[in-house]
Formats: structure tokens, sequence, C-alpha cells
């Protein structure tokens, strides 16, 4: 057994340390020298590769287009819409000067106060505001609309506390940023998008997760309705995993963007922006993996399959490798990626412990006896369950696995919220449930006090209004008062 | 004929206004209001996209794996490599602060003069400090070598002059760092990076390039050496459009990164680093492009192929589509981009002199007479030939017709290149033909001060000392010192 593997922290003894061990074990990231700022390993950004690719091919089959604006964003654009620079403005990386000079006291270099900007940059911690004020001078005519772009970019939030990929100063994700001509078709948008996201968590991340709308408390500053997907991780806590936000015309009034629409008329743009980021690293983790290391999805495994020679000689690992060509040959062209690791400088029980800490969704292991009865061990990462199979027709036998997997770990954690999700009636046993953690469903008066003061009392905080589910209406737990239906509470990332 | 098209200055009457226009008007990019960043628009983006794919995958093919590191850099790193610090840390732009407040008088937000960072942060001007500061960490044994990450990501440098594409103050970009065991392996990966780069500027950019070494005096900050291609653009200036650095043990040293080598012995780690940038999108632009627009290379364009048809009725436009279907079909199939184009809103000479300007390398256009005779009109954007082929087979001739395009311009920009190029033999004649623009194949002494002397009367630069081509030896034709062979001179973007 690989030592880094014994040191991993178990899920029971201290969750918080567990994910942080996994992180920097399974070479996902690290710290780096610069303040809540994190170095994303090879083998963590090949997992985020994937997201990427998946994701961007998901918003391009619906028209989307990508493109690239400004890293620095003028002071003065953060306070044009009121809302939004309350937001945002204010925890941010700050851009003063343009130029270093020699210490006069030869102490390296030091910053040269003749270089002052006459107006400070902000870092972008989100890019509505350069963004309008560009689509300004794109839109002129309803023939001008829609206006569908994503970028893929960092930004920077100056964070007090920080987790790696949950909560990070820098970190990587997506921005749209669409005009449309009337209200209902940026609607329809900001829904479409927020579908995408919860179909891609569903689909290849495997984390069932639940669609709501924000309560006002929580809506992103500057939107009219903010949507998003929760998802509840092992340890009982939601995971805002990503966000749809109706902007109305806020934008559009905030940097003048208007068009002529089809009656002549003058009138604002209607804006939505929908968001993804290197977050979703920190929900994939902490939805699937256990005490053994990381549990990869198949569909985003930057290596699905990995096949390990047993041999004592270079005989036998000749005759192996023999044996392996046509299976590696047979996966690749089912498009599954399968590595052959055949390294002389590492032992296969080294080799096993390290491809169960990385999540490799499924193992083979051929020894020189396999070889001879015509089998394979297969060990699949999600049970740790192994087997004995034919060698004839494993190729297939992969595919059909890489499938099962997928959707057992999506059932595994769908089981898991389902237990770990109730409904409660009154306030007193609410702050009794929330101490277990998971979910909650309870009725709430709909005002921001009632959400504050259950937020300062409990730390469980509204997660969304559920867009599916029951609609009966009640009575708010806390005050009484009529509520239109439950909404869904948690403790929270 | 579309008016923006009316409107595109020709390259003999301002070539710098031609560019400046068509960057504009063929959509690729745009001032933003952040001074010397641009704004990449989705035309723009789509083929920086595919010069990324194809380069990304030209990289991994030799086992680079994609990483991530932070945007800002601590400004004390930057002083650790000597030389580095005067090569880049002085135009830069620097972080000092991390909070904005509501401004006591009401006037929007300022920088809170409490939240002065203990040390200034500078965005990225290069990754070398912030990447071996992290390496050091990663190595420890010649076992955890060689590592050969890269990655994407924007930099920002503070140029006083900007020109979109070209020199821009913040650019994207890939950088590659790369850490060795041996002095041997740095090398050849040095040069392996820069004939990766070569090929994709002739394959796929169909841009040719001159390979060499820089002098001391163009050399990267901080490198033993550094090569470089060299591309002419058609006003006859050369474009540096990638580099591959040797930092010998340099950044090893600075920042102490040693390894156990093979013979038990400490040694400091060997480097190298590499990059191309969206200047490159620049050098696409001007290598091929005409009066009339954009030329595209096939192998870089988004959309390789536009179908428009003529109709002057439904009847007739659903007709023409049924016959369009299996073409479309069969181009889709042979992996080529294709986009029919049957918008309404556009007549088709609009869309012809739109699709010219964007540099469609092939379009294709089907009236109801074309129908009758079961032919198509097909337009080279290269040659702007028109010619008229059957139907049946149209989709393979279009296929084949491609390539023909890569290698016809490629053979264009060449001759054009070799017709620009001259060897001379003394400074007099030397003064005379620079003014004529293009590249000068003259003796130099090796010296810095004869470089610089040469630099300051004729603004020419030595592009490189090129790796092939007439190696044999003479006198320098300033001073008249041996020389050891003839290198490129040129006057630069």
């Amino acid at each position: 057994m690989a030592k880094e593997l014994k040191d991993l922290t178990k899920r029971a003894d201290n969750y918080s340390q567990w994910y942080n061990d996994l992180v920097v074990k399974a070479d996902l990231a690290e710290q780096s020298a610069v303040r809540g700022c994190m170095v994303i390993k090879p083998y963590g950004y090949a997992i985020w590769e994937k997201m990427q690719q998946t994701l961007d091919r998901m918003f391009k089959a619906t028209d989307v287009q990508n493109a690239y604006f400004p890293l620095l964003i003028p002071k003065s654009y953060l306070c044009r819409e009121a809302e939004h620079v309350e937001g945002f403005a204010k925890e941010c990386a700050v851009v003063t000067h343009y130029r270093l000079k020699n210490d006069p006291n030869g102490n390296g270099v030091v910053v040269d106060p003749d270089a002052r900007l006459e107006e400070e940059l902000i870092v972008r911690p989100t890019s509505e505001t350069i963004i309008w004020s560009t689509y300004k001078n794109w839109i002129h005519s309803y023939r001008d609309l829609p206006i569908l772009c994503n970028q893929w970019c960092n930004v920077m939030r100056w964070e007090m506390r920080t987790r790696m990929f949950l909560r990070t100063a820098e970190f990587l994700w997506q921005e749209g940023h669409c005009a449309h001509a009337t209200a209902e078709e940026s609607e329809a948008r900001t829904v479409q998008m927020i579908n995408i996201y919860a179909d891609f968590a569903e689909k290849y991340m495997a984390m069932p997760v639940i669609k709501g709308v924000k309560s006002a408390n929580e809506r992103f500053a500057g939107a009219v309705n903010t949507y998003t997907i929760e998802a509840m991780m092992q340890d009982g806590k939601a995971l805002q995993s990503g966000t749809s936000h109706n902007l109305g015309q806020n934008f559009a009034k905030a940097f003048d963007v208007t068009f002529v629409n089809k009656d002549n008329k003058p009138e604002y743009v209607w804006a939505n922006s929908w968001g993804v980021s290197t977050r979703l690293m920190g929900a994939l983790i902490m939805t699937h993996s256990d005490d053994n290391g990381l549990v990869l999805p198949p569909h985003l495994a930057p290596i699905q399959v990995v096949i390990v020679p047993i041999y004592k000689n270079s005989e036998q690992l000749a005759e192996i490798s023999k044996a392996v060509e046509p299976i590696l040959l047979q996966l690749r062209e089912m498009g599954i990626s399968v590595k052959y690791d055949d390294a002389e400088n590492r032992r296969p029980g080294f080799k096993f412990a390290d491809y169960e800490l990385k999540g490799i969704p499924v193992r083979l292991a051929i020894g020189a006896r396999d070889l001879e009865n015509g089998t394979v061990e297969l060990m699949r990462r999600d049970t740790l369950e192994k087997s004995v199979h034919a060698l004839e027709g494993i190729a297939g036998y992969v595919r059909d696995l890489l499938e099962e997997i997928q959707e057992n770990i999506f059932q595994k954690a769908l089981k898991l919220r389902e237990s770990m999700t109730r409904t409660v009636e009154t306030y007193d046993e609410f702050k009794v449930e929330i101490e277990k953690g998971g979910f909650i469903l309870a009725h709430w008066d709909g005002t921001p006090e009632t959400e504050e003061l259950i937020k300062n009392e409990t730390k469980a905080t509204i997660r969304c209004i559920p867009l599916d589910g029951d609609t009966t209406p009640g009575v708010c737990m806390v005050t009484g008062r009529p509520s239109a239906r439950r909404v869904l509470f948690a403790r929270n990332y």
C-alpha cells in the first residue's frame, strides 16, 4: 500500500481534513505562494478540461459563441449598477500603478509613484459591467439580437477564508452573457441554461441536483431573478453548483443599451448571465469520493481504464503486452481512454493504490497465470469489487461496465440525498434536524426578515425555492404566516 | 456590394490602416474601454480556438500536460532572477489594494486605504517566477523529471503603443515550462518546441517561417538561448511568431530548485519555456489577406465552405435546399465545416461581400437555373476565381480544393518572401535595401555594439541567426571583422 494512501484522513474522523488531504494527495491542486490562490496540477486540470469541453459543446449546440473581454475593469463601471456594486465591488484586487522601478536603496524593485493610474482598474470579479459597456456598440436594432456570448476565463474575488476549488481568490469559470429583444426570450434562455447545467451535473458529474430559484437575499447582485442548481455533499451540506441570472433591463439601463424594436421604438435590451466554475471540481470530489481516495464518474475521468501487467521478467512482460495490445486497440476504437502502465520503477501494489487514490473507474490486472487461463482481473473503483473475466470480449464488457458505474454512483448519491432530506413542520423540529445535516423542506413566509432570523439562529440558508416537487401551500414554521410552498433549507459551502 | 467592404482601406494606400480596418470590419476584435486592451469578438475568437485546439493536440502528442498557475505574482519573485527583472518587471500592472469602499463624499466607490497589501502583487507578464517557485516543491529526485507543463492563460505587459493582436496590454497565450535532469534533454525539448511552432505556422497557418537563434540583445530576459520563428508580412516587415527559450539553470538557481541525480548528487534543474500568443492572429491576417478582406487558410477557417441559395420565391428555395441537403451531409461527413446561409433578411450580394470580407475559403452559389442544369457556381477566396461545376461529385471536389487553397496561399506567401529577401555585402548597400523592406542576409561580427549601431542607424534588427541556409563565413558589413555566417536583418513588428 502506498504511503500517501495510508495518510489520507477518514471522512468520519474529519470530513474537512479528508477533503483537503484528498485534493493534495490525488494531485489535483495545491496552495500557491499567493494568498488564497491555488495551483491546479495536471491531473486536476485534465478533469477540468473534460468538464470544459463537455459544457462548451453543450453551449455551442444552443448557438452560444465564445469571445474574450478584458481582465481589468475601470472602477467607475462597477458603480453604474447600484445593487451590483454593493454585491461585488468591495473585496477585489485593485490595480493602481503600471510600473515598477529599481529601488533607489538597492533592494530589488519598488512601485514607481509616478506611474499611478488616473482611474484604478479592478481585476474582474465578474464581467457584466465591461461586457454591457461593450454591447452598447454592438446593438442598435432588433436585428442585432440575440447576442449569445460566453467566455472561459479567470476571475478574482478577495475572499477572506478560502478552500481549494470551493472558494479561492482566483478561480476559473465560464460566464455567459446574453442580450435579447424581449423579456420572454431572455427568461427562456435563463431557464435553458440552468437546465443545461442540471443535465451536465447529472449526466456527466453523476451528481443529482435540485433546480430552483434563489430568494431575494441570495440573489445575484443586479439580477431580477437567480436560478440555481444545488447539490448535497456527503457531509449533508449544500453546494451551489451553477447559477443563471435573469438581469431584466438592469444592466442595459445602467449602460444605456437600447435597440429599435420591431415597432420602430427604442427599448432597453433584456439580459441574462450564467456561470459555473472550478468549484464544480470541489463538488465532484465531495459527491463521490471515499476513504480510499477519489471516485471519478467515467464520463469525466481523464483515464477511464488502466491496465497493469504483473510479471516476473521481461519475457512475461512481452507476452502480457502482446495479449494486451488488441484490448487497448479495441477500447480506443470505442472512444475509451485507456492507459497501459508497464512502468518498471513502481511495483503493482503501488500502482493499484495510486490508481485507487486517483479514482480511475476500472482497473485491469493481467499476470502470467491469467495469460494461461485466458483471463483478466478487474476492479471497479466505485464498489472496490474484484472479479475475474475472460480476456475474450473484455473490451465490450468494460464499455458497458463504465456506463453501469456512471449510473451506480449517480444512484448512490441520489439515495444519500433522499435519505438526508426531511420535511419539518415546526421551527423547534427544524432546529433539531438542521444539526443532523442534510436538506430540510419547510414552509417560509417569503420575507427576507424571517430568512435572516433563521440564518442567524441556525446557520441554515434557503438554498432555493425548488422548481419541482410538492407545491402545497402551508404556514411559515417561524411566523405562522401563509407560505406558498415548501422551500429548501440547508447549511452550505 | 456591402457598404463595409467599400470602406476597407487598400494595402497600397495605407498598410497599417488596412490592417486596423480589417480587424474591426471582419469582426475579429475591437478596442475596449480599457487602455491597450482589446475585446476579441466571436469570429476572431473562433479562429483563435482552432489555433488553440491544434497546438494543444500537437503539445499533448509530445507528453505535455496542461496546468494552471496563479495570475498574480509577489513583487519579490520578479527580482530573484537578475536579468529577468530587468527585462520584465518594469512595465506591468501592480495590485496594491484588495478592497474598495463607498466614497464618504457619496461619489461611487474609492480604494480603501486600510486594505493595502503588505507586498504588492504583479499581474503576470510571464510565469517563470511563480512556476519555478512551485516546481521547488515538486522536484526532489531525477525520478520526478521531466516535468512538461503548459498553461493557456492571459498575461499583461503595460505596452505604451498598442495594436490589436500584435501588441496589446493584455493578451492570451500559452506558456510551456519544462524541467529536465540534463542540459542535453532541456536543449532537445527547446528545439522540439520551436519545430512544433514552425510546423504549425507552415501547415496550419500556411505561413512560411525562418527558424533561428536570437542574438544576445534580442534574447528572452533570463534565457541562455532563445529560438524563434520569424515570418514576413506583406509589407516586408518581420513578425516574431513564436519563441522557445533554453533557460539553462538560471531559474533553478534563482528559486533554489535542485534534484538528486542518478549519481546521488544534488544538481540544479535544467529549464526551458516556450510560447505563442494571440499575436499569431495578427500574423495570420497580415500574411494572406487582401484588399477585399480576410483570406483564411482552410485548416484554420471556422467556416470552410458557405453555400448561398439564390431564389425568387419560397418554392425555389425549397427546391434548392432539397438539392443542397445531401451536399451538406457529405461535406460534414468529410469533417468539413460548412454553413448553409438561407437567411432571408440579407440579399445574396450582401452575403457574398460579407463572406469575402470574412475570408471563407470556398463559396458555392446555387440558383434555379443551376438546379435545372445540375450545376453550382464556386468561388475560391484565395484567387477570387469563379467556376461552374456539376453538382454531382461537388463535395469531393471541394475537399480537394480546400487542400489546394491551403497549399496555394502558402506558396504565394513563400514566393513573396523569397522575392523580398536579398543578400548584401556592404553597409551602404544595406542602408539602401532596408528602405525597400523585406529580409536582408548580411554578415555581422557577432557583437552587441555593432547590432546596436545598425539598429540605431537603420531601425533594422537581427531577427535571427538562421538554423538553415548558407553557412559560409565572411566579414562584417560594418566593421570588417570576421563573421561566422550571414544573419537575418529586417525591420519588425
